[in-house]
């Protein structure tokens, strides 16, 4: 009550959720959908931008595993009708280049594509109308083992075990360009038709990639299947994945860093004529990657600066406070990052000492000697040696 | 409906605002308060910060005149115990840098300090417990006149036309140095602990003022009361002027800018113990600023490039994507802004247009020739001069 009348006569103006005075109003749960609807609205048929910013999920916060309800996303996406697979293999090109600049260990970047799936089930006795669910089943291989995967397939999705059989022996199969090659030549995934055109497409991915020079850490496996319904072609995650004691075994994921996906039929939903704009774009898991970092940081025992000052205007004697506001005027103004302790007469120490603290590595210092020679004396914090210039 | 299907089964998660689950939540209304909050909450009794977000009003949009619901807001805040007016200070100088640099014509940034305003009130006659109204009246003199003014402090407010008088006496006064010097004489006032207080933090921050050099703009005007409750010291509004015909008359206000001023006591409301934190900060008005440099920009006719993309790289003929994507790749490895058609064989022309368009400078070409040679052929898109390197 007290806090909300401190905005005064404003208070009216606060956004309250409960009371929406009949709005249908919700926080946006991503950055793609809202994307979409923008590129609808404004007859945007060709963009690529990228856009970091808070997305809400009304779930149990679980802070301590670092789930928040409200957090932060990073997107990048291409949207426009293009020759196919290039933007595509740009995307994966980013995300390999953010992954390799950061430095956060081992990765790996599955690609696979929802026709070739929807083929898969296809040939495998799935009936149509169990496609969606099927993929979001087959989308927990990641956390889940075949055997369980396989029982959810019978059991709660009701198909035969002839079939969930059947696709097993797909899901489990992950390479590079020849198992696209023995997949095209596949008796009957071959005459599947999506499925054709989504590993005509992988071909074509796997080539750029190659010509990028990634595709070491790239691998086509079929049993990504990604769990939003809006994917209509291509999809990828990137795991961070750890070499296990036998160097005979494959790495094990230990998290998904990076997700992302071709979703041509989006745009046109929002659209009232429903013109469609083809978009591929991906999500960067920014909190996650964050808190990998803060707690490699903080591992190493390394400190780490807050700011980015380059120098601290000090004096060492009483009745300077004046001294310091021009020298640090003249040094705001020439674009140097500069700071000064807030009191009217600082001891010299403190001011070193506040260096020390804040990692700050230069002490511009001004005394009465300086002023009468007109000088500055730059003291370097770590070795201490000092100019006059 | 359908579009929520869109999130699969994540579409609960999606955070609607009408039904909270009993929860009482509100959009924030400043960014001010929140941080006053953090810093209560997370035992902060020193920082300096900026933030640059979204807030939000339940007001009816008015989209033509630049008022959404959800809008920027753009924050500088100190908070800490410091000795008097050196972080008020550098508010007003950072304040008074944007709008330097920014060049957006010529500007006036008013100071007062609440503190002289409730000893003006009380020596006039109000009554403390219609200080705050008061002051909301007085906040509107820069859009109603003082006869105005006067009459809703009689009418509305309750002041007696003595007390209103004499308010308007003191009000309508501005100036410098030598006003402040002039009121710390004013027998009544100087009698006043509030205002005396008040005009000796005024007198130091004009000396601190002139020693960034930054008067010239600056006035201390006794009209400026600011709308919001929180503030207990200084408070200062910078508005854009204009100088009318008659270069007699003093130059008009088009709009305020930016807003702040000194909060002492909002940060200990937060604290279980009501531990106080003092702290000042500006409130740069980015959404207004931005849009007269939108105007600005669209009056002069000039073009302006929405990406910073430094080279573009070209084929002039067929089947060369593989040099595309291999050239690419080492500029951006390189660190370089570049950028190609999403095409597998763009005609050149189209290329060069796509340059034209967008303001990239720069075309990186190879064609058959080149790759033979070994080069790039570097084209300069306005002059049309080649060079191979």
């Amino acid at each position: 009550e007290t806090l909300m009348g401190k905005y005064g006569d404003n208070s009216k103006l606060i956004y309250e959720l409960q009371d929406q005075g009949g709005e249908l109003l919700a926080l946006r749960y991503d950055l793609t959908v809202p994307f979409a609807r923008y590129l609808a609205m404004n007859k945007i048929t060709n963009i690529k931008r990228y856009h970091i910013a808070k997305v809400y999920r009304r779930d149990n916060p679980a802070t301590t595993r670092g789930r928040y309800r409200e957090f932060y996303q990073c997107d990048f996406d291409i949207a426009g009708q293009f020759d196919p697979m290039i933007p595509d293999a740009e995307c994966l090109k980013i995300v390999h280049e953010i992954l390799s600049e950061l430095q956060l260990g081992d990765f790996l970047i599955k690609v696979n594509d929802r026709r070739i799936l929807n083929g898969v089930f296809a040939i495998c006795g799935v009936p149509e109308s169990k496609f969606i669910t099927t993929c979001s089943t087959v989308d927990k291989l990641d956390k889940m083992s075949w055997e369980d995967v396989r029982s959810e397939m019978l059991g709660e999705k009701g198909l035969s075990p002839e079939a969930a059989n059947r696709i097993g022996e797909y899901v489990q199969l992950h390479g590079g360009l020849e198992l696209i090659e023995q997949l095209l030549q596949d008796p009957k995934l071959s005459q599947n038709q999506l499925a054709k055109e989504g590993l005509g497409d992988m071909k074509l991915l796997f080539e750029y990639l190659t010509l990028f020079g990634i595709t070491g850490k790239i691998s086509f496996d079929l049993s990504l299947a990604r769990g939003l319904d809006y994917y209509t072609g291509v999809i990828f995650e990137a795991v961070l994945v750890q070499q296990e004691n036998n160097p005979e075994e494959e790495p094990v994921s230990v998290g998904s860093v990076a997700g992302g996906g071709r979703y041509d039929g989006l745009v046109g939903m929002f659209d009232p004529k429903g013109r469609r704009v083809p978009c591929v774009g991906v999500s960067i898991g920014i909190e996650r990657i964050f808190s990998i970092m803060e707690q490699r940081v903080k591992a190493s025992g390394e400190k780490v600066r807050t700011t980015e000052t380059q120098v601290l205007v000090a004096t060492p004697q009483k009745h300077l406070l004046g001294a310091r506001l021009k020298l640090i005027s003249e040094l705001w103004e020439a674009g140097i990052k500069a700071e000064m302790l807030y009191k009217k007469d600082p001891k010299l120490l403190k001011q070193l000492q506040y260096c020390e603290d804040t990692g700050i590595p230069l002490v511009a210092i001004i005394g009465e000697q300086e002023l009468t020679d007109r000088v500055v004396k730059l003291r370097d914090v770590t070795t201490r040696e000092e100019v006059r210039i």
